[in-house]
C-alpha cells in the first residue's frame, strides 16, 4: 500500500537509516491506517527479551514489601521501554529454578528478578546457566558479580537498635524471617553492630516467616522468666501478631513491652497501639528494580554489573514504643 | 541427527499421525539429547494463546480476595496445560482496556480475566473487539453471554443480614466498595432482600474503596444521633479501620456496635476483638477461574459461554458481633 518493498517498510518502521523522511512518513501513515503493530512474538524470536521474569515464592514478600505494590511501581517505570513483567507465583525456590530453566530454553525472558535470596541460592546458578541475566534483590553486597538492588537493611536495623537503646531498653529481641535469607542475616548484623558495647542483651529468634510462627516465638519470649522489654518483628503482620500475644499474656504495649515492625503499612497505623515501624520499601524498591533492569539491558559486554543502592528511610515512631523504666 | 526430514521431526514432536513408533521415539530421544524445547514465541505466532491476561487496577482486589493468593491457585491449576498468567498492575479501567487492545493486536493473549466489573464496563467491549475472549469475575448473572465466574455475593450478604437480625439488630449499615462495581450492587441487594419485612433499617454508605474512605464513612455513621448497631464493611482492612474508629469514638465493639468483615484474612483473626467475617475466596476463586478459562479454551464454536458458579461459605462468627440489647 505504501508502494515500497518490504525491506524499505522494515527500515522505516525500525527507524533505521537509508530511507527518506517522506518515505518513512508514508510507511508510518499506512501502517497506522492498517492498525499495524509490531508482533512481540515474532520480534522476540530474533531479539530476545520481551518481558522481565519475576517468580515469587507463595507467601513471600519482595524484601519485606507487598509484592503487588512493588510490581506496580516497577511496571510503571518499565512501560516506556515497552517491557512487561512476567510475574509467577511458585511453590518454592526449586520451582523458581525450574521455571528459569524453561524461560531460558524457550528464550522467553532475558532478565529475571531474584528476590529474597538465600545462602547458596540455587536460583543464581540456574539463572546464569540458563543464559538469563539475574537481577538480585538483597542486602548490601548480596551476590557480588551480579546485577542487584542493594537494600541497606543493616543500617536500618542498627538505627532501630540505637533508638531502642536510647529509650533505655537493655533486653531486645528480634523475631526474624527464616535464617537462610541473606536479608535476615543483615538485619541481625545491624542489631548486633549497634549493641556491641555490651550494655544491651540481644536475642534472635528465627521463625518460618508465618504469622503463626511469629506468634509462637513472641509467646515464648514474653513468658520467659527474664523477658525482653522490646521486640522487633520482621513484618507488619508479624508485629500485629505480637500485639495480640502481648494482650493475651496480660502485658501492656508499650509500658510492659515495646514493639517495632520491620515494614510499615496501613495495618501498622490501624493497630492499637499504632506500631512504630521502618518504612515500606514498595515504591522505592519498584523504581530501584527498574533502574537495575534497564541498566542491565543497556550494559555493553564487559561492563561491571549494575548495582543500585537503596537506603531504608527513617523509623516512624508511634504508640507501640516507649522509654523503659528499669 | 535423527536422519529424517524436518517435516517428520515436526510430525513426531507434535504427536501427529503418519510417523512410525520407532521414528517418533528416535526423534524424541535426539530432541532430548539436544536439550530441544518448543519455542512458545514461534508457536504463538501460529497457534495464538500462550498466556492468560490479567490486568488488575492498582489497589483493587480480585472480588475481595488478595490478588496474589488468587493468582497462586489459578496458576497452579493452569500449569498442567502449559498456560501461564500474564499479570499486570494498571492505573485504571481505561489503562486495562488499552492493554487489551495491544494484547489483541499483538496476539499475545487469547483469554483475558476481567475482575471487579463495573456498570457498562468498557473493558468487556474492548476485549471482544480486540479478538480476545473475556472471562469475567462478578456476581451471579454478571455479563450475560460471556464466560464468567459467578460469585453468589447476594446470598452471602443476605445471610449476614439474617444473622445480624437474629441477634436483634434493627439498624444495620454497609460501608461499601464503590457503587459502580456490580459486586457492590449485589451485596446491597442481598442485605435488602433479607431485611425487606420492614423490621430492620438499612443504610448503605458507598466509599472510594480506600481505608481512609472506610474510616470516614464509619465515623459519620457512628457519630449520628441515631447510629447503626451493626456495621458491615466490604473488606478486612476496612473492618480494621472501623474497629479503630469505634475505639476513638468511645464505643465498645461488640457491646455498643457489632462489626462484620466482608472477607476473612489473618488480620480478621488478629484484630481485637477478632472480626466476624465472610470467608476469603482466594483459593476457591483461583480454581473456579481456571475451570472457566480452560472450559473457554476447550469450547467449540457455538457452545454456550462457560459459567462457573461459586458459592461463598459460612460466616465465621467471632468476638466483634453480639446480641443487641434494645
Amino acid at each position: 500500500m505504501a508502494g515500497v518493498s518490504t525491506a524499505v517498510v522494515s527500515y522505516a518502521l525500525n527507524d533505521r537509516r537509508g530511507v527518506s523522511v517522506a518515505t518513512r512518513e508514508r510507511v508510518l501513515r499506512v501502517a497506522d491506517e492498517l492498525g499495524w503493530r509490531p508482533n512481540p512474538a515474532a520480534r522476540s524470536m530474533r531479539a530476545g527479551a520481551q518481558a522481565v521474569g519475576l517468580a515469587v515464592v507463595a507467601g513471600e514478600t519482595l524484601h519485606g514489601a507487598p509484592v503487588l505494590d512493588v510490581v506496580a511501581a516497577f511496571q510503571r517505570e518499565l512501560l516506556p521501554r515497552g517491557l512487561g513483567v512476567d510475574l509467577r507465583v511458585v511453590a518454592d525456590v526449586a520451582a523458581a529454578a525450574e521455571l528459569y530453566r524453561r524461560w531460558g530454553a524457550e528464550r522467553r525472558c532475558d532478565v529475571v528478578v531474584v528476590p529474597e535470596v538465600r545462602d547458596d541460592d540455587v536460583r543464581l546458578r540456574v539463572a546464569t546457566d540458563a543464559g538469563l541475566r539475574p537481577v538480585v534483590v538483597g542486602p548490601t553486597e548480596v551476590a557480588p558479580g551480579l546485577a542487584a538492588v542493594e537494600v541497606d537493611d543493616e543500617d536500618a536495623y542498627a538505627r532501630v537498635a540505637r533508638y531502642l537503646a536510647s529509650l533505655g531498653h537493655v533486653r531486645i529481641a528480634l523475631v526474624a524471617d527464616p535464617t537462610d535469607r541473606l536479608r535476615t542475616a543483615a538485619c541481625e548484623r545491624g542489631l548486633r553492630a549497634a549493641t556491641q558495647d555490651g550494655t544491651v542483651a540481644l536475642e534472635i529468634v528465627p521463625t518460618d516467616g508465618t504469622v503463626e510462627g511469629a506468634a509462637g516465638a513472641t509467646r515464648r519470649l514474653l513468658t520467659q522468666a527474664v523477658r525482653p522489654t522490646a521486640v522487633v518483628l520482621a513484618t507488619d503482620v508479624m508485629a500485629l501478631a505480637a500485639l495480640d500475644v502481648a494482650r493475651r499474656t496480660g502485658l501492656v504495649v508499650p509500658w510492659d513491652v515495646s514493639v517495632v515492625a520491620g515494614a510499615d503499612s496501613v495495618l501498622c497505623r490501624l493497630a492499637t497501639p499504632a506500631l512504630t515501624s521502618l518504612p515500606s520499601l514498595a515504591t522505592d524498591l519498584g523504581e530501584a528494580l527498574a533502574r537495575a533492569v534497564t541498566g542491565t539491558l543497556d550494559a555493553a559486554a564487559g561492563d561491571p554489573p549494575v548495582r543500585v543502592p537503596l537506603a531504608v528511610g527513617a523509623l516512624a515512631v508511634r504508640g507501640s514504643t516507649s522509654p523503659q523504666a528499669h
